[in-house]
């Protein structure tokens, strides 16, 4: 029976593929309009892709030499897994290949967005929310068929002989986990060089288009709108679904290791079996339920915005309402042990994961006090927007952090059976709580990924000069796509901080394979000598003094919280150098190229687009190199405490710093937009000016650095489990 | 000869005391000036001492109630130590005495340096410089005081026979600190509180003057340039001064009390007490050192700019040097085991405090590349001044945190003797560097609180009129004072860094105390029972568990790391809204008042005086008791293991956000400089207005949030601290 529920995994996979493929094929039977607009979308489509072309080779070369020092280590020295090279590789195929494939999609829907608008609002939101499913689908698709297939196949190749069934499952567990360092490690350069690439084209265009020459936004005779536009889709889209992508396995995997784990001393191999499939189930239901949800998205033919509004919601809630029940019917039918306390886990997981997105909402949107009175401080100019930017921000920290802790100590307790001591199922239940928290995923991301689609829908529209009420249903479309984005910002940073803590626990493991690997046999804990086969997570934390009052530890943490600084300054500074190149080219080319301002001639898009991807591709190097560097080399100087205080400062500090940054960010936004509804003088006036510095200013936050600041939580975990090998052999040695 | 050495302590207190008296008479031997001058410096004295009434009573209601919880604490329940309430008194009023004393000979000496520096650069050096040194001497000649009599005192009273000797410098020295807590909470509220006041009139006077009225700074037509003025005094004087009163008495006494404890198994009641004392008497060597280096800094009468700052470092130097030298010899004398690695440890956190300071030098004077190429992005416009001012300010976070770092290790490893378990002698190794730190404070601090007197006598030269070759020589003056402040802030906030590390070591401490009182004899490590009495910190780090696998520990992190973000996030609103009434009311005046602008009406000074005072005392409120409250529900909700996550959680965070705000803050301020003199288009210039709002942002980072952040981190401490009884109490209820 269980065995048989297994396959439940791979059918889902397969299925939301299915899906996937169908709504792609039928949003590509639409047509994509005028000739002006098709010729829009294929140069949005181009620089896209020949952005993602390059990214992937530089991409490539990375991942060629990680490859090459795993396999030194493994097949060298043997302090590595034989299969992580290869386990390394597939994760960041994949990641890659989610990203690709949902912005194909996208690139293809804004212009058949632009054009269903012109029929009908409900037309438009249609082919944008269907075109975002694809994006949402293709990575829980490929997730868990990723997962599925090394699952299978690990259990086909690993002989039973060479050690018990219930070290098997933990060997299993934990080489699996070296995917997740693949998908990581593309995710960073998708969210780095995407940022970087769509702030700097955004800055760019805005600051001499809108502010200098005064041109509106998505104007044709702005040379950066096109590289704007393809921004959005490799930033938005492409970063966006190579993060979730790796959230989502990051969060099942890290689960299924400590599932395994917890279950390493009873010897019990059917309950371990089940709990390391439980997170897989429920990801699986939840693919199921995703689908059901967006098909359940539609609206009437008149519909207004807050019928649209209502409509999105009604499918996410439905989604959410559903899993929550199949979560109890599926851990019941899997006869977990304590599975009603481990399903509350699973809700705890997904109401934090609301209450984030609540919390975002209330902080960032025009409809409530604080946004409001940040456009109302730009009456006093553009400083003390910024100021009071940046207070909102901060102060928007407390919500998400207590919610995240409740969450923390609740979903332990859960699954613990309420003892504080039980450590090994408590981090599981922390796990799993990450895994609720992102079941619904594929609606979720759905909701998301609509955004860029009818961001771009927008622009293609104002491009090809299509008619006031046209431009007014993409803006209503666009304006949507704002507020969902909350609710999905709220999912991606709060299953940052979970998956983060369940990865520590899998750093554990791993040191526990590691020292196996290396012939090491006991360790010791409170002065006596334990089997490295069945010391608990205490004794490992004994053993190595994991404890506040080390030193070690405690540079560790210093280093962490420096790493989240220091990580967001080098983007942001990057953000600012690309857009200083593009605002020069911007100038040169009013300059240069008569005809411009008039319309008489046609900017030279392309060259915009190149600058923006020369610049993306040179300035991601340096972080994404540092977060992966960092960890390593924390493990080599302070050995194990190190790399755990490395691990909880980067994720503590990492974790409150992505929440202000994505939230002053957004305020920044929404203030700017709350003026140009009429508000404080409107549009055009000093308020207005002062609130779009607090947009420009807010571009990097909420788009570059706040969001990568996620991944380099989890990299840097993953990074550490990885090399756990190498910090174990180094300090033996 | 060990006893003998001890009366080298009060004795130097009383001699720093001496010396600033000194001070304070010569200068107020010097003439005011002209009518108008005194006029000017009378208004500003008499605004910054009705601030400090104002503040005073409030100050005074909280320790009314806090004092009454500790009695009930003590005296009811018996959680609590007999002493603290009257320790705690103190350490308040001594704290409020510094601050008061040093801002009152700071507003008697604005008046004579404007005039002095009418006759020669080199006068008004002197004169402002030496009324800097009074305000050192009194910080360094109260604390030691305060520690001397309070030493002796519970020497004296507390009798031996209830305990052996070893333990009673345990009690006596863990009493002492929660004359710490006094401190603590009189400089937050003086940092909070004068912070607002001066960033609220500050920020107003700019913006309503210098934006949108267009005349200079410091201009007698601006209504809240006296305010302006009084803020500088209240903000960067006294609030300075009880922020480190505070730093260097906590450095002394936690470093004291790990010293107690360090020698406690041993039985070596002689060690013990040389330990005790052997951090007062490097602070008392220090404060002789110091008068040394005040005397020594003099000039040529023809002196440049150069050779003011050749003079002021050669003081700073000469000092720093001495020590150096003294700490050898003085533990020699002390015969401490292991003295000269401790006297090592001294070293290492000088040369820490030194890094600091010139990484902020480097990253925030117009003379390095940053700053310069923060100017220059101001040609892009506001928005992208502030987006590489947080850039360049979340880089500049790397050198410090590196630096502490590896300062934290090496003077761990030099008084441990190099042995990473021997963690009582290293957490005092730790402490001992923060006391080396700040044992030349006497000296530092005069070049720091010089700064705001100098600016003061240039805004007093500027509102009486006097010549544009006397208004030149004030800004030499104030400009000097900016450079000398990036060392002091480099000390405020390594020291408080280090310092908050030594007080969760004797946060441990109390909580054996704490133990002890309650009746509770064994705590359990690794399975056995051990005599609270004889427990190492590894002992109580495994009886609670206080590992990075524990929820609760995890929990108290990401609360630690949030109640940075947040008490800044409310210190910034509070500006921001407490500067928003003093435009206001500028703007009244402006258009109420006829012949303001003209110059034929005198504005109404007094009015914006009273504005910041009242915006500033209802604005410190909050945030000062969220600091206090923090702890103590922490450790009621998650006990010792949640204190300590909290405390560590807000130390690493905190102090990289510390940083971060101040370097930015500076960057901004220097920026805008170095575009006023004359590069990237000078002043007026669209440039220049640019780095006007970066240097608007700039002032509530630099002058309000970040530094009250180092109170924050180290209040923390404090209270948890004072608390441990209560913590223990309810845990064990």
């Amino acid at each position: 029976m269980d065995q048989l529920l297994f396959w439940l995994v791979p059918v889902a996979s397969v299925l939301a593929l299915c899906f996937a493929l169908y709504f792609h094929r039928e949003m590509m039977k639409e047509s994509e309009g005028t000739p002006q607009m098709v010729k829009i979308a294929a140069a949005v489509r181009k620089g896209a892709m020949s952005y993602l072309k390059q990214q992937y080779k530089i991409v490539g070369w990375v991942f060629v030499g990680l490859v090459i020092l795993f396999s030194v280590m493994a097949y060298g020295f043997g302090v590595q897994n034989p299969w992580v090279p290869i386990a390394f590789l597939t994760g960041g195929f994949f990641s890659g290949l989610s990203g690709f494939l949902g912005m194909k999609t996208a690139t293809y829907a804004s212009a058949r967005t632009a054009n269903a608008a012109r029929h009908s609002l409900n037309a438009g939101l249609r082919i944008a929310f269907r075109s975002g499913a694809v994006m949402g689908l293709v990575v829980v698709g490929l997730g868990l068929l990723d997962i599925s297939f090394w699952y299978l196949l690990l259990n086909a190749v690993i002989p039973v002989d060479v050690m018990t069934p219930t070290h098997k499952l933990c060997i299993i567990t934990t080489t699996m986990l070296t995917f997740g360092m693949g998908a990581s490690t593309q995710a960073l350069f998708a969210r780095v060089g995407g940022g970087i690439y769509t702030k700097a084209a955004d800055v760019g265009a805005d600051l001499v288009g809108k502010v200098e020459a005064g041109i509106p936004e998505d104007d044709p005779r702005n040379p950066a709108t096109i590289a704007d536009n393809v921004g959005d889709n490799v930033g938005d889209v492409a970063g966006m679904g190579a993060d979730l992508y790796e959230s989502y396995c990051g969060s099942i995997l890290a689960t299924a290791a400590l599932g395994a784990a917890a279950f390493i001393h009873s010897g019990d191999t059917l309950m371990q079996f089940k709990a390391v499939i439980a997170p897989m189930l429920i990801a699986a239901v939840g693919i199921l339920l995703s689908i059901i949800g967006i098909f359940s998205v539609r609206t009437k033919e008149d519909a207004k915005m807050k019928d649209l509004l209502n409509s999105l919601a009604f499918g996410t809630n439905l989604s959410s309402v559903l899993i929550v029940i199949a979560t109890f019917l599926i851990l019941w039918l899997l006869k977990l042990d304590n599975w009603m306390w481990i399903s509350c886990s699973v809700v705890v997981g997904l109401v934090v994961g609301i209450i984030i997105g609540r919390s975002t909402e209330y902080y960032t949107s025009q409809s409530y006090r604080p946004t409001q009175k940040l456009s109302e401080s730009g009456q006093t100019g553009p400083a003390t927007v910024i100021i009071s930017g940046i207070g909102l921000g901060m102060l928007s920290t407390a919500i998400p952090v207590i919610a995240v802790v409740i969450g923390i100590i609740a979903s332990y307790l859960f699954a613990s059976g309420f003892d504080f001591s039980n450590v090994g199922l408590g981090l599981y239940g922390i796990g799993i709580a990450a895994v609720g928290m992102l079941s619904t995923l594929g609606i979720t991301l759905a909701t998301d990924a609509y955004g860029p689609i009818a961001d771009n829908a927008g622009g293609n529209a104002e491009m090809s000069g299509l008619g006031e009420e046209v431009r007014k249903r993409t803006d209503a479309l666009d304006s949507l796509g704002n507020t969902t984005a909350a609710t999905g910002k709220g999912f991606a940073i709060g299953s940052a901080a979970l998956t983060g803590l369940a990865l520590l626990a899998s750093y554990i493991e791993e040191i526990r394979i590691g020292l196996t690997r290396l012939g090491v046999a006991e360790i010791h804990s409170g002065g006596e000598a334990i089997s490295v086969q069945d010391a608990t997570f205490f004794d490992f934390m004994h053993h190595y003094d994991v404890t506040l009052m080390n030193p070690k530890v405690l540079s560790g943490m210093f280093i962490g919280s420096m790493m989240a600084f220091l990580f967001c300054g080098l983007t942001m500074n990057a953000v600012g150098r690309a857009a200083a190149h593009m605002v020069d080219e911007v100038r040169r080319q009013f300059r240069e190229i008569k005809g411009i301002l008039t319309g008489e001639t046609e900017p030279d898009y392309e060259r915009c687009v190149a600058i923006s991807t020369k610049g993306a591709q040179r300035e991601m190097v340096v972080p994404s190199l540092i977060a992966i560097i960092a960890p390593i080399l924390t493990g080599l100087i302070f050995g194990v405490p190190g790399v755990l205080g490395l691990l909880i400062g980067g994720l503590s500090s990492g974790f409150v710093l992505a929440i202000f940054m994505a939230n002053a960010g957004g305020a920044w936004d929404n203030a700017k937009k709350y003026v140009e509804e009429g508000n404080f003088g409107g549009k055009g006036s000093e308020t207005h000016k002062a609130t779009v510095v607090g947009d420009t200013v807010g571009d990097p936050f909420k788009d570059t650095s706040g969001p990568s600041l996620n991944i380099l939580i989890k990299l840097m975990s993953m990074v550490a489990i990885v090399m756990a090998g190498l910090t174990v052999a180094w300090s033996l040695f």
